[in-house]
Formats: C-alpha cells, structure tokens, sequence
C-alpha cells in the first residue's frame, strides 16, 4: 500500500499501481468524469500512470490552468494527426500548450495552408477524436527514436532527439499517431468535443531566420462546443472593445508619428474625459485630507541618485537631458516621489501636523521599447494619479484603511464590481533583503492585512513579492470579459524617508522618521481609461461619458426649438450636443448609437407643442416622453445611482 | 541767424550762438526752469553750448530718461567732490549715470567707507549742492590732462587718458572740481535738492579681478526732497512686495536644489491658488468655444526640426534625450504649438468645422544660465495658458478681437486696471524678411489695429518689432508701484500652417491654409502669480486668495461654535480655517493680519449666544457683528464686485 496526500491535507492509503484516476474515482465518479491531468509530487503525469510511492497528487480538471495545459497540449497531439491523415509528407516539429490553446509547428513542404482549408481541418480532428483513443506514453531507445524518424526524413525531430540521451526519450501513441513527447495528456481524445483552427503563420525552425520557415497552426479546444462558441464571441467583443479601435472612433486620442511613439495626444473629448476623472478623484482627496501639489516634469540626476532610482533605472531608461552651458545634468522624472519628498523636506514638521498627504497628477516619462508598446496600456509617458502620505508609524493602519476605502470608492463609480487584492509581504527567510527594522514590517504588514480583513477585501497573500523598501496592496480588477488587469496600488515605504533623511518633531520633542505611503486609486490615467474603455466598450458612466444627450429635430424646421431644449440641458450642466446635419433621423440615430451617446431626444412638431421631448436610450430603444424637468431629474437620478458621495 | 526745429516739427530762427536755455525761454520762462539737458543733432549737450548752426533740438526735464541721465550724471560729479572733501586722498576713477542714480567708483586707499558715513557725505554733497554752481566744459590737451592726473598719482585717470586722442579730451568744472568727463550735465548744482547714498560695494577696476579693488558709492538724487521720499518708499514697498519673500511666508511655492534652480514646487497653498486661476481661464475659455487638449512634455527631436524651433534655439535649449536602445532623440518641448498643430493635423477639417481653438496649461522646458533665474519671473520651467486658434483667414479680425476680450476680461478680473498694448508689425522697407503674402499680412496687421481700436485699446505701434511669422499684440500691464509688465501676449502665425501642411477643405471643395493664433491671456502662470502677488502685495482679489476666512475662537470653550461656523462657511463654498492655538487673540490676529487673510471672525460668548460673528477685516480692523448668512452674503458680493462672468 502507499500513501497519497490530497491537496486539502487528507492522507488516504492506495494500491500500489494504483493510477490518479483511481484515486480520482475514490473521491466520487462524478468528479472523476472532470479529472484530465495530475501532477504527483510536483511532476505532471498522466492520468494512467501507476503511482508506485507514497507522495502528494493534485488531480485536475479544465477549469485548473493546469487542465488547460494538458487538454491542449493533446489537442495539438490530434491536430498533428488530422493534418498528417490530410497531407501525408508533411513533417511535424514542436507543438506545446499555451495560454488560449496550442498551436504546432509544420514543414507542409509545397503544400501552402489557408483559412479556407482550415473548416476540412476541423471535420479531421473531431472525427479522430471521436475515436476516444487513449493517450498512451513508452519509453524508447535513442536509437530506436531516430530510426523512426530518419526512415520519415524528418530532420527537425532527428535534431531534437539528438539533443537528448537515452532514459530521458518518450513517444506518446494515441490511434495511429504517434509523437515524441515528454507527457502531460488528459485520458482520451473522445473528451475534446470542440476545435477552431484559428490562424496560420510562418515561423521558423527554433525562431531562427537562418533556418527553414515552418507554418504555425494555432488552434483551441474545448470539452464542450457551447465554451468554443462563447470564446469566439469573447474573441470578437474583445476585439471590439480593444481600446485603440475605440480611442480613434469616439476620437479620445491619437498618437503622431512626429511627436514620437508611446506619447498619446489626448483630443478635446479624451482631455475632457480625463478632466472629469481628475475632478473627481480630486474631490474625494480634499475631503479624505489630501493637499494638491505641482511639481516639474525633469529633476537634477542628483535628486534621482539620492532617491536611488538612477542606480536601478538610469540605464535602461530616457538617457540625461544636458545643459548647453555649466554641465548641469536632468533627468525626465520616472516617479513623482522624489519630488514630493522635496516639498516635505521645506519645511519642519511637527507630529500635530502629520500625516501630510500630497496629492499630484504627475506625468512621468519612462522609457519603453518601441515592440513593447501597446496603445494607452503600454506608454512612455503617463499621468499618475499619484499622492504621497507622510505619518507616524501609529498613523500606519488608520492610513492604510483611508486608502482602502477611496480606491474602492474609485472603483465603485466607475462599475469596476469583481475586483482582488493581492498582499505582497516579504519573504520571511530572506529578511536581509528589505531595508527597515523587523519591528516596522511587522507593523506595516499587519497594517495592511488588518485593514484588506476590515473592509471585507477577497485577498491572496503572497510572501516574497514585496519591494525591497515595504509591504504592498494591489488591486486586481476583472472586466466585462473576465480579463484581469492591474490597476490601483498602495505601498508602504521606508526606504525613501530615508535617503531623503526626512524627519518631524514627536511628543518627545526629538526627531523621527516618517513612514510614506504611496498610492494611485486609477494606477495612471492612460491605463486606467484604456481599461474603463475595454470595460464598459466605450459606454462609460453616464457621468462620465463625453456627451450624455443628443438632441435630433426631425428637420430643419425644430432647430430653434432644439437649441431651447439645449439651453435648458446646459443651464442644469448636462452635457448636450444638437445633431443639426440635414439627414433622415434613423440615420441620426445610427450614428449616435454608434457614438455611444445614452440618450437621444428626438424632437418634432408634437415635441414642440408640448413642450417635452422624446427620449431613445442608446442600446435600449424608445423610453417614453419627458418634460424637459423631468428628463433633467431623471438623469441626475441616474448619474447619482453610480455616483455617491465620498 | 540759424534755424532750429523742434520736436514738434515747428522752426525757429535764433542768433548764431543762442544756447538751448535761450531756446527754451524763448518758448516759456516756466518750462525754461524744468529744462536741465539737451540733445542737438542726435548728440548730446549742455543747456550752455552756444548753437552755431542750422539742427534739431530736444530739451529735457527730469520727467525725461535723458534728463533724469544728465541730472544724475552731475550728481555723481557732486559726489566726488564731497567725497574728495571728506577724504582728501581718494583717487577717482569714474562715475556714471544709471537706470535709477548713479555711482562713482573710489580707490579710498587705507579708508573705509560704511553706512554709518553716508549722513556725512549726503550732509556734504548738500552743502556743495547748494553753492548752485555751473558746470563748464573745457577742451584740454592730452599732455595738460595727464599732467593734472600724474600730479594727483591718479593713475586710473592717467589710464584713461592714455587711451584717448588729443582732441576728444574734455574736463568739466564745477565750483572747485575737476573731472575728465565726456559732457551732459545740468545748468548748474543748486537743482539737485535731495540725495541718497544708498549704498557702498567692492567693484574691480575695469571689472577685472585682476585690479585694483575699488568701493562703489551708489547714490540716487532728485530736483524735489518729496520724490526722495517717495522713491524711497517704492523702494521699501518693493522690498516687502517681492514675489519670492511673498511666496515664501505665504507657503506658495519653494525651491529645491536638489531638483534644481529655476524649477519651482508649488505648495498646497500656491497649487491651490494656481489651480483657481486656471479653472476661472478654463470657464471663460468653456464659453468663448475654446476645447482643452493634453500633449506630452516631450518630443521627436523631428517634431521641432519641421516647427523650426531646433534650428533657431536647439544648441541654446536644453540638450537632446537619447534613447537607452533604438537610437531615438527627444526634446523637452520649447512651446506647445508644434503639438497643437499634430492634434490639427489628426483627421481632416471642413471650413464649416473653424475656427478650431485647442487651449491646453503646457508646461515648457527653457534652458536660461543660472545667473539669469529670478524667482517666478525667469525660470527654467513654466506652464503657459497656451492656446491656438486654427481658423480661415477670413475669420481672423473675429478670433482676434475675441481674444482681446478674453484678455481684457483676465486682466480687469484680477485686478490689473492700467495697461497698454504694444502691436508689433512689419518693418515695411524689408518685407523680405517675413513670411507670408503681402495680401495676408495686410489682412492681419489690418485686423490687429481694428481690433486694438474698435476694443478700445490704450496702443502704440511698432513698426519692424513683429516676429518673422507674424505680427501681434503685448499687454504691458503696470503694477501698483508703477512698474511695467509684460504679459499677455497674441500672435498671428503664417509659418507654422506652412511648415505642418495644416489645411481645411473650402467651401469650393479645394485645400486651404488655416491661419494660426497663439495666444495667452496669463503669459505663464508662473510669471502672472509673481507680478500679480508684487501688485497686489499678496493681498489677492476675495476670489483667488488661499484663505478667505479665519476664524479666531477667543478660547478654548468657544472651538465647538468655531467649528459650525467654518461648517457653514465651508457648505458655502468659503475657503475658511480655524487658529485654534493657545494664544491670545491680540497675536491670532497679528499672525491673520501678516498672512493677508481678508476678513476674520472672533467668536466668544456673545457670539455663540446670538449666533453671529464679529467680523474684522485684513488692514481695515473691525468692520461689525453679520449672522453667517449675512456674512456669506456680503463675502459674496464682495467677490461678483471684481469677478464678473464672461
């Protein structure tokens, strides 16, 4: 008998021989239908292999990243399979999992593959997979392994087994396919019921351009066709909402090939948009205390060799900016930090006058490569909507929360609900590696978790992942379509008060250090608003949105009436705009629905008369007529509903 | 007989001989006694050179730069000759007129001259002064001149001398001084009424460090012992008004070495400040059809090579930023415009779409050397209230007259009641130098003096002061102590819708060229606080004052009522704070009155009783007892008295 350890700590004794999914089916069949891949003691096995010693199993289903791993990783065994049975010559190289699928790498030879071959590629995998033929690995000789290969001529996978000794080669078999594999299947190809073959691409052999050029076959899988379907759709929304296309269409901003590249030039209506945020953030800060600040966008190096961030990214980063006279040297400011602790060091601070918190939009310019760019998510200059704390140690916790609540306050009004945190702590073994005393981490890190529990944060701790000068809290955001993004972030630091040798007077009349906080609720405006955008897909809050009305006279002849309904919506700061050009209605409509603007007011003789409007709501259709009073009433209720008071 | 024209263009016939005095009784005895210097012919005379030929004749007053120069000149004469009576071992060496006094530079040997012996020599000068003696110029030989200075072992003079040529060698006397002197004196001593030695300082002879060190006597004199006083009442008044004390004990802004010179931190107070001043521009802006943009503080180096500006100030400005990779090279930018033109140049525009008017607050970057800072006026980064109009040319006269609107309506806001403008055209003899059709710059120049008159303007032109690109109008703004200012600034552009390609589809279908117009009513936001806290003495319009209100509980029983009065003050949108400090209530209002907080409110007993407050107002003492809303009323009003709407 052996013993397996189960994930939740459970021992429980086996067989020797035994498989995972016996040990799956132990549990229940129900779950043992869901089990397709198993990793024991930290190696990814098969569900049929024997388990011969006592040891931990973690048995996986789709849902596990690790699931994920195995299913595609099979799947690209079939694909192989299909396009071998379609186009007999072809040699086969490499073909792994990775995050959305597989894809495998194939010489066709003179065969060239297209999208419109890609539907016949489908039919062959799913009618292979039907088969439920299982994954079966074995051992086999060096020599044996390039036998079978050299007889097909297939020089790449002769290479790779040249690489490697005998013991360590491994074929897998499933029907009449086999392929040179190191493991990790799921137990039978019936359990893959859905594929796309989603693109071709050249690639070349080990991505050198020195040797031949391949043709790379991305496909995806899944056990069930209703999540390929719904992985399309996500696909194409995605798509859709991919913030670059949007930023153009409602004309938020640009980007010039003379101004540089990673530099977004925000027009009227994204500068707008950016202004509403600031503003209100801005005024959630003054009432949570905070002071606002300016600050200059370059620094001398020294400022930044004192702060330390020239030794960590002077490098690698906007190279120094001289003077044409009296060798000074500046640096374009990666960080607003250094500044602000500047403004506190002007003056001395006594401990009645703490926390200080320094508030600033600050742009700050760092330097990227130009592949590494992407839209507004990936920049070389950004806006942060950074603030700086300076308090006592004591005031550490009460701090913390403050913070806590306005990010989720932030995030709140701007319907970002499915939302993590993630705790980074230091790593416990290596206390070495963090400047501060052990008695300040401790306070700090369980400031920080005390505050995560107290305001009902869903938070991972994860040990080691703190910076070297303090613990920290990010806040992990899920948008429309589940995708994970990084956005706010709160950090203590003792490292800075330090180099700054910042210092106020306490109780005892001596000097102390101050601990900072530093903290963005937004992260940086460019990233936030290119995530709001892929969010919402450009309908944005109602208090947020560029323009919330549109107002639409059925003809020339309601223009004077439009522009009193204009005047009314203005006087009461609701932002509206007459589409006055001399088209049909629904064409009007269209477009504004294309615009994404809430509401259309479509207004005509019956409108005028009666001295009311006609309200559309975008995405929605006809809502009735409204006074202008109550429309005027009806939007305020509606801004209010997603935008509280802090 | 000679003929003699005056400034006025009218002639005069007068016997070969006649001295500008004579001209000048000629015209009034009254008017005769003002006049002290002359200029004939463009050079410069005494009121006693006898006139032998046909010219041009100026007379000056001391109301004249040229007067007050002669005036000051002799006074310097005046002043060696008591320091010469005072110490009879000096050796002079020479004595200019300057922009307000004069100085003389003495090598005083062994003695030493302080402060404490100025009463004695102003004592002197006086008594010299009085004697009414003329000055009289006379024609020495070279060999004479050096004679009297190698006697006297001055060999500062004998240097001098040296370097002139027999026949350019004049003295002037006066009662029983001598000096080497080239002309432009006062009838005689006795006009000099007042004087002030204001100050002794090292001076180099030649201002070579490798001579003699010298003492600089600084002196200022008058024809009136009331203007003494009050210059030097301007002088103490400017002392105390100075932007960087100001700033300092107001707590709007600092500098850091450590950030660098010239590079200022705004404060909480001066942020706050600088962030009402840009939200009261970008209301006006909102109604006058202006669209805020946001562009980065950095450029492609190509960005400013199509603009011209890296050809005109590139080795001058701050250096290029390199890229750690890619080779790429960036600039701080200079000037907002080459960006504004990028947004232009975004998508296409049709006629009907103009005028388009981006306005942004960018922050520039100008190398200036370290000997040329100066507080908020000279500094090395600014943040200018920038704006471009993109418009048709047939449009200009209206854009620029709403500009002058816009400025009027700025400066009248903040107090700034005496101004002028200077409009600066084409020097019209060399019409090569400008870009731009003949037919264009009419149209502009034209455009420009309509506008000037039909708004009003107090205007001068300058012919050959516009910029190669275009002509424009300066607002020269004085101050309360009567300096001048220039601030505000509009500019018409050819050049750069050339150098961007920037056009608009016309009504017939074709591309044309948008005329551009820069513009800022503010100038730099840092420059404007600083003239304006020197006018205003830190006494901001109601408006824009950091602390309108403070409240001054006379003790500690009396905070509670304290705090629901800055409650109410503050649900009013007052900006109000309360010194709840231990001190008397005599020293809570000295500190109020020091930081030119207007109005305070004391509450104690009585107050609290009948829920009111006794109101004091800053430099004005006690102005009675308002309930809140009362007194929310009158603060109110008091801010609509210089705030209007645009």
């Amino acid at each position: 008998m052996i013993q397996i350890t189960l994930p939740d700590g459970s021992k429980r004794e086996f067989k020797r021989g035994s498989t995972p999914m016996d040990v799956a089916k132990s549990i229940s069949e129900g779950f043992a239908r869901n089990v397709i891949s198993a990793q024991f003691n930290d190696t990814t096995i098969e569900t049929s292999t024997p388990l011969n010693e006592d040891g931990s199993l973690i048995l996986y289903t789709f849902n596990d990243t690790e699931g994920k791993k195995a299913f595609w990783h099979s799947s690209a065994h079939v694909l192989a399979q299909a396009i071998q049975h379609l186009y007999p010559n072809v040699k086969l190289t490499i073909g792994p999992a990775i995050e959305n699928g597989f894809y495998y790498d194939i010489d066709f030879g003179n065969n060239i593959v297209s999208e419109k071959d890609f539907p016949t590629i489908e039919k062959k995998f799913l009618e292979l997979a039907r088969g439920k033929h299982e994954f079966k690995m074995r051992e086999v000789s060096k020599a044996d392994a390039l036998l079978k290969y050299k007889k097909e001529e297939n020089q790449y996978k002769v290479e790779l087994i040249e690489n490697l000794n005998d013991g360590e080669i491994t074929f897998c078999d499933h029907s009449d396919f086999t392929d040179l594999c190191r493991g990790g299947h799921i137990p039978n190809t019936g359990i893959i019921k859905a594929v796309k073959v989603m693109s071709a691409a050249g690639a070349y052999w080990r991505g050198d351009e020195k040797n031949n050029q391949l043709t790379r076959i991305y496909g995806v899988s899944f056990p069930k066709q209703k999540m390929l379907t719904e992985y399309l759709e996500l696909l194409e929304e995605a798509k859709q909402r991919d913030h670059r296309k949007l930023g153009k269409e409602l004309e938020l901003f640009a980007f010039s090939s003379k101004v540089g590249q990673g530099l977004p030039l925000w027009l009227p209506k994204g500068a707008a948009l950016r202004d509403r945020l600031e503003s209100f953030l801005k005024k959630a800060q003054k009432k949570a205390g905070y002071e606002m600040v300016m600050t200059p966008h370059i620094g001398q190096k020294e400022l930044y060799v004192t702060s330390g961030h020239y030794e960590k990214y002077g490098e690698d980063s906007f190279q120094p900016i001289h003077t044409p006279k009296e060798g000074e040297e500046f640096l374009l400011k990666p960080m607003n930090c250094p500044h602000h602790c500047e403004i506190f060091n002007h003056k001395p601070y006594s401990y009645k006058e703490l926390p200080k918190r320094f508030a600033e939009f600050g742009t700050v310019y760092r330097y990227e490569q130009s592949g590494e760019l992407h839209g507004l998510t990936r920049v070389r200059g950004f806006t942060q909507d950074d603030a700086h704390i300076f308090c006592t140690p004591d005031q550490l916790d009460q701090e913390f929360k403050n913070v806590i609540d306005l990010s989720l306050y932030v995030l709140n009004s701007l319907s970002f609900d499915n939302f993590t945190a993630q705790v980074s702590l230091r790593d416990k073994e290596n206390k070495d590696k963090y400047i501060g005393s052990d008695e300040n981490w401790e306070k700090a890190e369980n400031a920080i978790i005390n505050a995560a529990k107290e305001k009902g944060l869903d938070y991972v701790i994860e040990y080691g992942e703190a910076a070297f000068y303090g613990p920290k809290l990010d806040f992990m955001v899920k948008d429309a379509l589940g995708r994970s993004w990084q956005l706010g972030t709160i950090q203590v630091d003792y490292n800075l008060p330090e180099r700054f040798d910042l210092t106020y007077k306490g109780a005892d009349n001596q000097l102390h250090r101050p601990v900072m906080i530093h903290r963005a609720p937004f992260g940086s405006m460019e990233r936030f608003i290119a995530v709001l955008l892929e969010h919402t897909g450009g309908k944005f809050p109602l208090w947020l949105t560029p323009e919330q009305v549109i107002i639409l006279p059925i003809s020339e002849k309601y223009q004077k009436y439009a522009e009193k309904v204009l005047d009314l919506l203005e006087n009461s700061e609701i932002r509206a705009l007459i589409d006055d050009r001399s088209e049909k209605t629904g064409r009007k409509i269209r477009d504004a629905e294309l615009n994404k603007i809430p509401f259309m007011l479509i207004v005509g003789e019956q409108e005028e008369k009666d001295g009311i409007v006609s309200v559309r709501k975008q995405g929605e259709g006809d809502i009735g007529t409204f006074s202008i009073n109550d429309f005027v009433s009806f939007l305020n209720k509606e801004i209010n509903s997603t935008l509280q008071q802090f």
